[in-house]
This record gives structure tokens, C-alpha cells and sequence, in this order.
């Protein structure tokens, strides 16, 4: 069977979520990396709890949620409500990994789509934002079956899209838990590795750098009981494992 | 109506989870404050996402896979295949919180119960290590339904076990996603709040101890679109609430 489609997560696989660390850290000198690190962290975690409660939120209300209870943390919150709508106005104008784009020109003999947690607004600006408006087939949003990633009625929007059968698509992500989830659905999968060896480095004394104990956290395999069909190290690899690709 | 049975979370909620950081420091000297809570975040991670991607493993295998995930993350792992399973043993012989037995036994009027999404086999020995066994009449897992909370699936358990239907059930747990489950699962709430303040102590020069950064991420409510009935920062004020409770 030859890959028809290729299938992308956005938030930190064709985006790079880290880059809202400088804009938070503009508003809130000293805190910007840990407070980047709590918002992401429970970002997810809202989205596997809400989804297993039956409580779906669109993550829009999500990343307002997380970002709120990051700044708790702190005591920052009431501090600067302008500065709360500017972190959260970069979710919409995340910067694209450098080799987003020529990797997707690369591939264009293919159907090309974002599956994302994102919801449709923040999906639409950000697509917008970053130019990578013509190069898409589709950029669909969890938000039709009100559930999160890695439901498997998530990734049946897939199909339902793009009319192309899980054998036939390859599923790209830089988060491990969304290469496990899309593979047990019936996805080809491609697993993103980035800055695996951080966690390492960033801890000293009993101390640790909040990014390096993200980075321990998120950016190592996680063993769900699937296995990923394929990783590589960037987006740059892609177009070479895609012509290649028969199974 | 009056509550009839008081149902109790078990990790971090009756047991002290943290006290297999002594363990596992003695046996990775340097390393015993992260490797415990990273395996924490982990292990309840795995617990989500397994339940959404629908590929249960009993809780005794996610917290064996997510120690493998902590000491992966730091190289530790094949130095001391003896120290892997003495850590896990110490799960089975947590430490109960000091006021756990006085306040279960100032409520033995009501039936008293665990919920909890440990296996059976976790549960028992835990239960009996601790002296716990005379003074509940019943020890739920949620590994009869093959989901892990905060499913409502796992919270029907109480009923279908105990016969005391939702509303005058009390329900009781330290994690405030538990309690946010329960609560949207119909339960009346109490929810116990442990050293919510330490995330600020710990961090410093751009530097966190893991230990408040898990405190930062676990340790405070989480708005998940509900709110707790009640909430408590000790077991030992669990009595008098129980007794002088009517809603």
C-alpha cells in the first residue's frame, strides 16, 4: 500500500510551542520558562481529563484554563491582564519549525492535513498566520467529535475528511503519547524526536531547569503498548521516508 | 440526606506517596527526589491516555512502566535490577498519613471504602501492610471495569459495590482531578489540600526542585469545570464534617 495522505500534528510538531517562553517571560520577568512549562503541561492534561470526564472544552478554553492556573502558581495573574491576552494571542502566531515549509512543498503529490487539538479559530489564525494556508489539503479540528487526541474518534476525522483509509495515511507527531494513540487507531506513524537529552543536562544540585524537567517529561518514548512504525529527528527527513514508503 | 458511606482515594490521599522517595534515593543517591516525581506524573499520565486510547494495563504494570520511563530518563536503570524492584516493593508498604486510622475509625458509623484505580493485587497488600483491614468494608478497584478514574465508569464502582447510591456518598481525595471526577459523576466532594504553597518556595535563579514543581503541578485545584463540595487540609477534620453533614 503507498501513503496517499500525510497527516500532522500542529502544537510542537509543525509549530513550536516553546516560542510563547519569550512572550511570557517579556510580561513576567524571571517566570517566563516555568510558567511556558505548567501552561503546556496541564494544557494536555485538561484535555485527557475533560475528555475522560465527559466535560469537553474547546482548547481555546483550555489554553485560557492552563495558562490561568500557571500564572496561580505564581501570584501573577492579577498583576496584568493585558499581559494575559498577549501570551495567549502568540498561541496564534506560533512559529513554524524552519523546515515546515519546504518539507511540506516536498510532498505535495500527497493529500496534506493538520489533525489538531486546537479549535477551529485558533487552528484558522494560526494556519493564516503562518502561510501555510496553500499548502494544505485540510486542517481539521477535534473539535467536531468534542473530544481530544488520543480518543480514537479523533483520529477517525481522518478519514471522514480526507476520504483516505488509516493504511493509507502516514501520521506525523513530535508528542509520543499522540504517535502511541494514532498508532493504535490503525495510523502509519512517524514519531518526531526533538531535544531527547535535555532532561539530562538541566539538573544539578537537586535543582532543575523547568524546561529540562518538561523535556524529561515530554520528549522521551513513552511505552503505551503500541509502537511507532517510524522516527526521525525533523520535518527535513520526511519527504525521503515518504517516497520511499511502501508496506 | 444524609451521607452513608465515606469513600476514600488511596494514593496521596489515605497514603503518603511521597514516602518512596527515601527508597528510591538510597538507591539512586542524588537522583531520589526527581526519579519519584516523574514517576508520579508519569504513572498518572499513563493511567489517562491507556484509558482513552483504550488499552487498559493494570496499574501494577503502569507503575512499573512509568519507574522504567523516570530511571530511563537519567541512565539509571540497568546499573541495579535489585533496586527496580525494591522501589516498586515500597508501593505496596506506603506510609499512611498520620491522622489516617484515628479519623476512619471516628467514622465507622458510616461504611467506609477505598476507591481506588490500583489492581486488586496492590490494594491488598497495601491495605493489609498498613493495619487498614478491620476498619473498611470494601476495597474497590477500578480494574473491574478496565478504565482508570476520573471515568465515571470507575465511579459507578462505589455503588454497585456498597448499594449507597451517589448522593449520599462523601468522597474523598487529595487530587483535585479525583475530585473533579467524582463530582461530575454525581458524588458529594471533599477535597484535601496538602502543601499547596511549596511551588513557590522551590524555585529560584531560573532553578526548581522537582519536588515543587510536582507540588506546583499536582498539588493545586484545578478548574475543571466543577467545583468541590467541601474541602479540608487534614484527614482528622473529616469527622466532624461527616457528622454535622446534611445537603
Amino acid at each position: 500500500v503507498t501513503i496517499k495522505a500525510v497527516v500532522f500534528d500542529a502544537y510542537g510538531t509543525l509549530y513550536d510551542i516553546q516560542s510563547v517562553a519569550a512572550v511570557t517571560e517579556e510580561a513576567f520577568p524571571g517566570y517566563g520558562e516555568i510558567v511556558t512549562q505548567i501552561w503546556r503541561l496541564k494544557q494536555l492534561e485538561y484535555t485527557w481529563l475533560r475528555t475522560l470526564m465527559q466535560r469537553y472544552k474547546d482548547f481555546s478554553g483550555i489554553t485560557r484554563d492552563s495558562l490561568t492556573y500557571a500564572l496561580n502558581c505564581f501570584g501573577l495573574r492579577c498583576k496584568s491582564p493585558d499581559a494575559f491576552e498577549r501570551i495567549l494571542a502568540k498561541y496564534l502566531d506560533l512559529d513554524l519549525y524552519p523546515d515546515a515549509i519546504a518539507s511540506l512543498e516536498a510532498m505535495k503529490d500527497k493529500k496534506l492535513a493538520i489533525l489538531s487539538n486546537g479549535s477551529p479559530d485558533m487552528l484558522t489564525a494560526l494556519v493564516r498566520n503562518s502561510g501555510l494556508e496553500g499548502l494544505l489539503d485540510a486542517v481539521i479540528s477535534v473539535d467536531a467529535k468534542k473530544v481530544f487526541k488520543p480518543s480514537p474518534e479523533a483520529y477517525a476525522l481522518i478519514e471522514e475528511t480526507l476520504r483516505v483509509p488509516p493504511h493509507e495515511v502516514l501520521f506525523v507527531s513530535a508528542n509520543s503519547w499522540d504517535v502511541s494513540g494514532a498508532k493504535a487507531f490503525g495510523l502509519n506513524t512517524v514519531m518526531i524526536e526533538r531535544g531527547m537529552t535535555e532532561g539530562h543536562g538541566g539538573f544539578k544540585d537537586g535543582m532543575v531547569r523547568p524546561r529540562a524537567m518538561y523535556a524529561a517529561l515530554r520528549n522521551r518514548w513513552d511505552d503505551l503498548g503500541v509502537w511507532r512504525d517510524h522516527h526521525v529527528f525533523a520535518l527535513s527527513e520526511l519527504p525521503a521516508l515518504v517516497a520511499g514508503q511502501r508496506s
